[in-house]
């Protein structure tokens, strides 16, 4: 396959273990070309999140790919945030005590580099938000062009008709900036979501562990070590002996949409009180008499359903075959 | 049946047109005696709701029965409420120019009335609550006795899992009073909660409409009148040919409750921005790592399943035969 037909993603992203499992299957999916990664807090603050960056490109060699770093705080310019270690590990990647990166991040913010790279490729460009939206609504702000340049923005977020992992209401990329998420689902952009209610269905087991163990890939037997942590933290919180693959589903719905099916129609993030960070769809089945925070606003797409035992085959093959 | 036997309810309504259906399927149901209507705001303004209870009352021939006139606005005292007259008709009851009501409701007001009842027959009172829960909610701050006092709650609010009927995110019941059903889901009151995910399932057909007209009962008769707007709202605003018994639903709960199946947990209501009036219930699947605005509440019992066939059955068996 040519380099010219495949799929120009940018992964903004917060390593995390499931952030690095979807990495490295990207840069083991011959359908698409990582152009950069751009950095954002959730997982663990944002200059952490830029060293993992670093450092994970340096263990699969492909040091080729910039790092742009991203924001260090919200949209509303919120310093204390809400960071995920106690599902991490402190470094963000199972405390394993791993080298600092060699490399740097490039010269450039996250925010503006979205907007230039949506301007060299207009509608070629697939952005594959794996924590907080806090750089993507910053391009939005920054470029009113950036809405329509940018191809597809595939979102790793929101609990739609479910509980939420933060707490009831609100799921963690949604919780971590909710005015920013707010932006990018009203912004206009061809999105994608795929929330909780999606990849608690997509369970990575200790069998499945065994396999990436067993193998011979070298980034299979790195992940091995990483995951350690993960699982100790689902069973401890969800009672389940399996991983949810959150980040590298909403990848593999940027590289084979029909491993999904989705539904279309308005979101919009709660963001104050008890609920903030919930995400609330339309369904539009009643017409109200009222007009609504929803009325009028821009459709995106909200995943429904998924090929569960396909999404995990995908994963394992592009790890232990990479 | 003795006397001694009977379920005593309190009816806490803003006739509106299923609370007519509601009270007078309650009438004709020998397992409950129905010590008294007390009103509120929501279909129409309480002093609408007054006059339209004791008119019910006149028409069904139980003027015994007092009514007592709740509160004129919301617990944190705003006079600007809403107000769905364009579903049940400026009159609440289908624009059918009725005549006044000959009787007067009593001098108590009902959060007062609420309250004594509990105290003089505790734990042996239910009360179906059919509008927003403000009286209810005034009763639990007049008395710290009351939620002890009170047998059950049996109320129709709450959108769980689903859209709301007023917004996406909220049904009309608690978004006419969102910080009164705050306080009455967290009270620790016994609580059943029949929401809209649970009454959109219940469908009165234009036959089943047919079969009330065809009939000899008074009351079923008097119904047909006041159902055609109830109808037509309907028609236009879920594409339906039939009608939601919510009222009627929530009151069969109070008197079977084996025609619903149950799930306990907590349920709070957003009470700010643009999901006001939200309920959300928490399944408690998750172990969250943060204590929640969830955490350490009182649980209450939130409908999941209905036997709509077996509903409307009674519903119609209840209306022809009284």
């Amino acid at each position: 396959m040519g380099e010219v037909e495949k799929k120009k993603i940018i992964i903004d992203t917060d390593p995390g273990i499931d952030d690095a499992m979807a990495i490295f299957v990207a840069l083991g999916s011959p359908e698409v070309e990582v152009i950069a990664l751009t950095t954002i807090f959730g997982n663990v603050y944002t200059s952490l999140a830029t060293k993992n960056a670093l450092h994970l490109l340096e263990v699969a060699e492909r040091t080729d790919i910039p790092v742009v770093e991203g924001s260090h705080m919200t949209i509303m310019k919120a310093t204390k945030l809400r960071i995920a270690d106690f599902v991490h590990g402190k470094d963000g990647l199972g405390n394993q005590n791993f080298p600092q990166p060699k490399g740097k991040c490039i010269e450039q913010l996250a925010p503006e580099f979205l907007v230039e790279q949506a301007k060299l490729h207009p509608g070629n460009i697939t952005i594959v938000a794996l924590g907080p939206l806090t750089n993507i609504a910053l391009a939005i702000q920054l470029d009113p062009e950036f809405s329509k340049n940018i191809g597809q923005i595939v979102l790793l977020g929101g609990a739609f008709s479910v509980n939420g992992n933060v707490n009831p209401a609100a799921e963690a990329n949604i919780f971590g900036d909710p005015e920013a998420a707010d932006i990018v689902f009203t912004s206009g952009a061809d999105i994608l979501a795929v929330g909780i209610n999606v990849t608690h269905q997509v369970v990575f087991t200790d069998n499945d562990r065994k396999k990436l163990e067993e193998s011979e890939g070298k980034l299979a037997k790195y992940l091995c070590k990483i995951l350690g942590l993960y699982f100790s933290y689902h069973r401890e919180a969800y009672h389940t002996k399996g991983v949810y693959l959150h980040d590298p589903t909403a990848l593999l719905a940027a590289i084979n949409p029909s491993l999904l099916t989705y539904t279309e129609g308005v979101v919009r993030v709660q963001t104050t009180g008890i609920t903030r960070g919930m995400t609330l769809f339309d369904n539009t089945l009643k017409k109200y008499g009222e007009i609504t925070e929803w009325t009028d606003k821009p459709k995106v797409k909200v995943a429904v359903t998924v090929d569960s035992p396909a999404i995990v085959e995908i994963v394992l093959d592009r790890l232990i075959n990479s």
